[in-house]
């Protein structure tokens, strides 16, 4: 850690942008949390009026930590998408609407503070890593499963970045070759059969009638029979993709977020049930739901800021 | 380093253990091979047997690298299995016959040398990325593809080891949901379609005739139609397997080897081919064969036995 302000006035600016709204908060260095706040993104305002607002957000945050007596010492930003963490570019964020945008120059420029940039699933699995349901294990994978699927590699702390920021793209493996197209244009991938939007869509497709993920959760613990194949049909897909992620990575504990974690036993009961079976010479993870919630993104982009300063 | 011995003089005693036969080498520093020999494992004698032959052949090593003026400094081991590496144990070699025998310790104290244990695949892929085919690139993807399939994710030198000594095991992806059952017992691994062992065990099944995986490629190069299709199938099934790979490592190169390799540009043509097909957000990486052959274990070995010296 280089010279400054030490002890418990020190606090982290951090933001996870997302499609529809920005997380935000004040963060000590033991990751509790001084002041949250939530602002929408509305990114139909075009890559410029979210960057602004990213920027005047952060501005804002610095200026409540300096009128609490806190001294403001870093801003993290988490963003979907691809993300280059090295160079502090929003690559691209299409629910955001960010191409190459310089992201960390930008807010390190406006606060005066050193920034960082990350990937909003990566820091969301730093951020259950050390502080969440993951905090008593070094090998770590985060899967955050919502409209889509994503994942996070953490090692004592650190996310895995991959060559060119792409690591970790659970959500686009295949698990059926003879599934439904995938969004990214190739059939069978995770995401195409066990994502929430998935699990709406096959419902629907075979009830005739619109139905969320959640209500095709509940559907299936009253006793639907429809629901309950429907339900069952993305959780094995979900226990091959976890399987494949166990057979390359090889953790101590996988972390289940994201909107389908909601959930809670009706996911990861079957889920580990499944997963057992496929084990045949692996080590069978510990399969947990994320602790954090939707603060898992923010949290670790303070996280990550926090690193950047020992970096330096 | 610690001090001792520094410069030309010094040498690792390496040794690759596999099945059949020991690769045995003397290895500086700088990876160039000062000596090389080769001895059979003879692994139906029993594990005790076979330990005292490495004990043997690593003492034989260290006399012949004094008798020559070097300093041997180390002496680096590579066996097959699972490898417990932070204890240095062979936790379990089927085909050696080891069950966990504390090697480690073993060969240090026969020596008097620093040791280090590693798993045969992961020491050969540090040696394909730092002096073999991998040596430009960061991040790199060593695949082995013999009897089985397993792979190495090697960052900056360093092999990914997981949580219980088991990562990189490709081989036990799914690719085929309704596809051959696998030695291990689960049906459609990546293994059970594409290994060298697969593909003459199709053929024959097809075929109603016995042919090597070398046989069926030439076979399928000669035009003859169920040979291209079994040699098809394995291609198709290991771009899979591949992108899977690429989706959660994101790697910049991927460096094939083992024995399936030996055909060369017809597998890596179409399998770079196949791969590329299936990028549809991801950069695709760089498809090489292996520049080591059958040294990569030995001289992954030595490079293990190096790296422990300098964390000492």
């Amino acid at each position: 850690m280089t010279d400054g302000p030490t002890g418990d006035d020190r606090v982290v600016v951090a933001l996870d942008v997302g499609g529809t709204g920005m997380k935000c908060a004040l963060v000590r260095p033991d990751g509790s949390v001084l002041h949250a706040e939530r602002h929408p993104t509305d990114a139909g305002r075009g890559p410029d009026a979210v960057v602004e607002t990213v920027l005047a957000v952060a501005e804002g945050l610095a200026d409540r930590a300096r009128a609490a007596g806190s001294t403001p010492v870093a801003c993290g930003v988490a963003v979907p998408g691809v993300v280059d963490e090295a160079a502090g570019v929003a690559v691209w964020s299409a629910n955001v609407g960010f191409r190459d945008v310089p992201l960390r120059t930008l807010v390190g420029a406006r606060l005066g503070l050193p920034a960082a940039l990350g990937h909003d699933v990566r820091v969301g699995g730093i951020a259950e890593a050390r502080l969440g349901a993951g905090r008593d294990a070094r090998h770590v994978l985060f899967v955050a499963i919502g409209t889509g699927i994503a994942a996070a590699h953490v090692v004592a702390g650190s996310a895995a970045v991959g060559a060119h920021g792409a690591a970790g793209e659970i959500g686009h493996i295949l698990v059926r070759p003879d599934g439904p197209r995938c969004g990214c244009g190739r059939p069978g991938c995770l995401e195409a059969v066990s994502s929430a939007s998935a699990v709406a869509r096959r419902y629907a497709e075979l009830a005739g009638s619109a139905a969320s993920a959640a209500d095709v959760a509940g559907r299936a613990a009253a006793g639907e029979e429809l629901a309950g194949r429907v339900w069952r049909e993305a959780v094995e897909a979900l226990a091959d993709g976890l399987a494949t992620g166990q057979a390359l990575y090889d953790v101590d504990t996988m972390v289940i977020g994201g909107g389908l974690a909601r959930a809670g036993g009706q996911l990861l009961d079957p889920l580990r049930a499944a997963l057992r079976e496929r084990m045949t010479f692996h080590r069978e993870p510990r399969l947990v739901a994320a602790a954090l919630g939707d603060e898992a993104g923010c949290l670790g982009a303070a996280l990550l800021a926090l690193d950047s300063l020992e970096r330096r």
